[in-house]
């Protein structure tokens, strides 16, 4: 079970079609795999051994497709890192994943030296440009490709590492979701399944593929010989445009994506005929939203999926018949799919009966190996096979999943996961906070927005846009705070001394129900 | 990857739906699953320690579906003789197997003393009847079942061994193809893709269970969620009466029942509106017998499957939108399965472009682990990961695989696959017989029928009938040619000094294309 065996089997099938088209510039399954082998020849040429870890910092790209799949041919695993980091988070993560090799998008090229110089297992950093000409300290990503030789590919499966994929760490220490290629080669055939193609699709990669929530429908866009149509960022209006230019037949977006389409004045007029599948999931979406988006587009089969990184990441399916059927179920996160099992656990890992409320956990070839170099939290979400989601839900007589709260206290903004420990850690660090707490407040166009409460040290003053300025020193600004609340009462406690969030967030989501996914 | 995860699956989606129908009877998911872990314990009770082979030899029944899951749940593999073959031929795979214990119909319970006495590795004979007393010398599955205790999943999978399937030996020896979990979840999942399932269908198994071409549906079946419904044997009016009984949805045959349906005076008054979708493969079928079928059935979604045993056993497949352009591809097997890669190569193990004739070969993880203990004859067909079919064939410009010959000598009767070399050493043995050769002729109902082509010994003399009843001694009777050809000339020789067996064969298929599958 080899994530290259689907290029290869695409090679063979399609191999004069279309593979990616990115731009103005499109490349054959030949060419792409061509690129491929030749990435990889290069990679080893660099010194890349069985195992090692190759990042990359960068927008969507063609690019992002060849290094999902260059570092595995030459025998790799590829970690994608996130560009709207800060420098000190991803440097944390290029410390904790020890890349031997590091590819940045152009607009990164100036911090080469310093990455080179602060992260000692680094042997290269490739500059992912159009100019094949080495940038000063760095190797040009075309010289690289344009001089290697293809290489064999090296035959990684199974079980064997494939990726790293960091997700925000809730003790501030990021975590490296270590997935194998049977991993993501079962959850492409999950997502498969559920396709139902007729025909070889054209999927828009339209969410960062720095996260597998997108980066997963790469590896089942390749499995069904689908062309990859690559956006580099998220915008309205360009989306459109490249759905109608392109033809798109299918994406996989998220609820805040949704809305900010149906505010974009052009989907009035632009052409959309084409679609045929949109997929979303990651965070709640309004009733009232989906409505309208299925309305917009009545050719269309929508299909919802929940799911975490540590899963691959689709555990389960809401299908389009069951949005066609509508009704309470519109509301579910769907079933599992076809290979994991889901279940609903009380806190002595005892699995419930349907109908009860408990922690959500997923057993299956779906669930990742663990926790990069972290055994004991793995063990901690691991046990008996299951992965523990942290997720709180109950399954109804027929197998569906409702979510009815989601990570405690993790913010959903913008399909961005956002934990609050990390941004609390950021705000505690400024000597005037005495106590804070982060929570999500509902946000029309975020779903969720961060926000900060703070009760002040004695004899200290703060206003909210110096906690933001602060923040935005230590921190990604997407995590950073929308909006704070200074607090003079101690902030409320839970039974196990903890701050009670729930009773914080309570006033913001009146009449509104939250972390219904 | 575990094969009892899919049933765990559907106990927990569909735990009170109708899982198995077997004549009058219905089980419950939940029931099925509890047949199976006391199953489990039982064989356990008996001996079976990881690994160890458990057979059984019998009709299609409930206990057919429980056989498929049990020993795999009690951390062992199973091992499905044919019912058809003769006493010394079954004897001979379980010599080759060594299974602790064997399961047998009621039918076969007189041999149970037998078997005890000629099979050193075991430790216990089943009779799988509905009496829960044990007959003499053996337990009572039902029996063993009630007074067990449900076993915990012995939680096997991945590259563990799940089963052992015979197929006829071309040396004469019987080889038993070694399936992991993987290799038979991946074939679930691959047909399953395939399968475009929007509710859980309730499938035919029409054809028997002691071959992977009807078995394999089983897991696929039970990752659908669908009902399984039994069929002891195929007849034509009691399966046309059981479709409409039960309302079936899908099933999956050989192009000989095909025919002996459309032979049928009743498929003119049966009501089949609930099919939705049927598969056939396994051995050529004439265009006029599928456009009959197909028109006769506007509603149902027509599959076709190519494959082998050694490849769990699904290799490509002709989707039902192939079927409704028709055309020139009608005549392919269709393209690779979503985890299979095919292709064609020369005798020195090359890759040949499109167009080219080639010896077809498949690569992916549902390539078997090997024939059982015969290490020489796994690698002679496992080479660089290639599984070589033995069958010759070309890919068209688009990846569909036209098969031009099959296993060379190979006889394709009913759906059986009849090894010519088999049945010539039966014939061999007869001291009147010098140089024999048996070939495929056609058959209106068996697709093709077994021809003997024979040079006696000077002063010998021998006619048809005593041939056939010679062969009848050594080989099952399905096996026995259907008519003899006595020959007073030399037989042709090939290049190689083999029997020209296409200069055999080519009066007897003048104007009919042999071998398109």
């Amino acid at each position: 079970m080899q994530l290259t065996q689907g290029l290869k089997r695409a090679r063979s099938l399609y191999g004069r079609r279309v593979a990616v088209t990115c731009g103005t510039r499109n490349f054959t399954w030949e060419q792409l795999v061509d690129r491929i082998a030749r990435l990889a020849g290069a990679l080893r040429g660099l010194g890349m051994q069985s195992g090692d870890r190759v990042a990359m910092l960068g927008e969507n790209s063609h690019r992002s497709i060849e290094f999902y799949y260059g570092p595995c041919w030459g025998g790799g695993v590829f970690v994608p890192l996130n560009p709207r980091l800060s420098e000190a988070e991803v440097l944390a993560q290029l410390g904790d994943a020890e890349p031997m090799a590091l590819i940045l998008d152009p607009a990164f090229a100036g911090r080469a030296a310093k990455f080179l110089a602060e992260v000692p297992s680094l042997k290269a950093v490739i500059v992912a440009g159009d100019d094949p000409a080495p940038p000063p300290g760095a190797h040009s990503y075309e010289g690289l490709v344009a001089a290697s030789g293809p290489a064999a590919d090296a035959g990684r499966g199974g079980e064997d590492l494939a990726a790293l994929f960091y997700t925000g760490g809730t003790t501030g220490r990021a975590k490296g979701v270590m997935l194998s290629h049977a991993n993501l080669f079962v959850n492409a055939m999950n997502t498969l399944v559920n396709a139902r193609l007729e025909s070889p699709p054209t999927q828009l990669h339209a969410g960062p593929l720095c996260h597998l929530a997108a980066g997963g429908r790469v590896f089942t866009n390749t499995l069904a010989g689908g062309r990859h149509v690559m956006l580099a960022r998220f915008r309205p209006p360009e989306l459109l445009q490249l759905i109608e230019r392109e033809r798109v037949t299918g994406m996989s977006i998220v609820p805040t994506m949704i809305g900010m389409l149906l505010a974009e004045p052009s989907l009035q007029t632009a052409d959309l005929s084409s679609l045929r599948t949109i997929n979303y999931g990651g965070s709640p979406i309004p009733e009232p939203v989906l409505s309208r988006f299925m309305a917009h587009l009545p050719q269309v089969d929508f299909g919802q999926s929940y799911g975490m990184t540590e899963l691959s990441p689709i555990a389960t399916h809401l299908t389009p018949a069951d949005h066609r059927r509508g009704g309470a179920r519109l509301r579910s996160a769907g079933r599992a799919v076809a290979a994991a099992e889901v279940g609903i656990m009380d806190d002595a890992d005892r699995l419930l009966p349907s109908g009860e409320v408990g922690e959500v956990v997923i057993r299956g070839p779906i669930v990742m190996a663990g926790y990069w170099r972290q055994p004991e939290l793995t063990a901690r979400v691991l046990r008996d096979g299951w992965m523990h989601s942290g997720d709180v839900g109950y399954l109804d007589e027929e197998g569906y999943l409702f979510i009815v709260d989601r990570k405690k206290d993790m913010v959903v903004s913008g399909g961005e996961n956002i934990y609050s420990l990390e941004v609390e850690d950021a705000i505690h660090c400024h000597p005037a906070v005495a106590q804070c707490a982060v929570i999500g407040v509902p946000h029309e166009t975020w779903g969720e927005a961060v926000h900060a409460v703070i009760v002040l040290r004695p004899g200290h003053s703060l206003d909210a846009a110096a906690v933001i300025e602060h923040c935005r020193l230590h921190i990604a600004s997407f995590k950073c705070p929308r909006s704070v609340e200074l607090r003079v009462d101690p902030l409320p406690l839970s039974g196990v001394n903890k701050v009670n969030k729930a009773l914080l967030r309570a006033p913001h989501w009146e009449g509104r129900q939250r972390g219904v996914n």
